[in-house]
């Protein structure tokens, strides 16, 4: 089992944060995982990423840039990135923000930025939605497992708000795996 | 100029938060930075590392494992890496916890963790020493842009320790640099 996954938005939306989470949680799960982001001015304003790799065996590199799973943020990800999913990978997109014409690969809009807004009332969790939505969905990482990371790496005024984002992600993915047409 | 950079311990030396401190600060300096590490089973226990590669180009994937500069906190660690160092890099290692046989490389002994007790009362900085300590050697990073990387990802409760902590680094490599020898 070898499991690429790309967070890709924009800087300033916690994908690196919330790959650290995802790693963490992975790692507690018992698997290995190569964890990479990219910074500096080649990245600033523009698209932003943040890669998890997740296996069973030991992960020297990075492999050639084939993902099973791609979350897309942004509108400027997407466009960059889309091209990078394997044909039977699953495409996360943002459906606040990002519009995607019909692909091969499985493709689930949500729309995290307006249910962050709607339901916590900020759009700061929107990256701890999205990556329990990920957790969830590809089964490779409990809620119990993601709380720890939480707790363990964000600062202590914003726990309990991002174990809160962290569950709504959780059930986001429950109702898209039990077929419920995910809204606002 | 690419420049790479591993931070080799054992778990819970915080390696993988001096690497992200050096990378946002180097981002910060204008440089383009991949930024990697290995969680997991395998890395459990023994020894851990995380990976800084600084550029001035955008960097797609980290190059074959050949590295400028390799710190080692640990014995086990440097065991473990120390044939990844290119012929004229630069070998650091903390001389309170590491014995190296002679090398070809530029090889640096400071007593991290017997510093940080001296000084600063907790072997829990040896790290935010360490990266100064790096940041100042290879010109590549300022304090200040340094600081500021602190600032934005320590708990507030530990961010004065931490930033005397870098001080203290940046001290040790200007005193190295003038040649003086460096004991606790």
């Amino acid at each position: 089992m070898k499991y690429q996954i790309r967070l890709s938005g924009s800087g300033g939306q916690g994908l690196i944060l919330g790959s650290i989470l995802l790693s963490e949680a992975a790692s507690k799960e018992g698997k290995n995982v190569l964890q990479s982001q990219a910074y500096g001015p080649a990245s600033r304003g523009g698209s932003s990423r943040a890669d998890v790799i997740i296996a069973d065996e030991e992960i020297y590199y990075p492999s050639a840039e084939s993902l099973e799973l791609l979350l897309c943020l942004t509108q400027e990800a997407a466009d960059k990135y889309i091209t990078l999913l394997k044909s039977d990978g699953i495409l996360i997109f943002d459906s606040s923000n990002v519009k995607i014409n019909p692909i091969k690969a499985e493709t689930i809009a949500i729309p995290f930025t307006q249910i962050a807004i709607d339901k916590l009332k900020t759009s700061l969790v929107t990256n701890i939605i999205a990556i329990a939505f990920i957790a969830t969905l590809t089964e490779l990482i409990s809620l119990k497992e993601l709380k720890k990371a939480i707790k363990n790496n964000i600062k202590e005024k914003f726990i309990d708000l991002d174990i809160k984002a962290a569950e709504l992600g959780v059930k986001l993915a429950k109702d898209y795996k039990n077929g419920k047409v995910i809204k606002t």
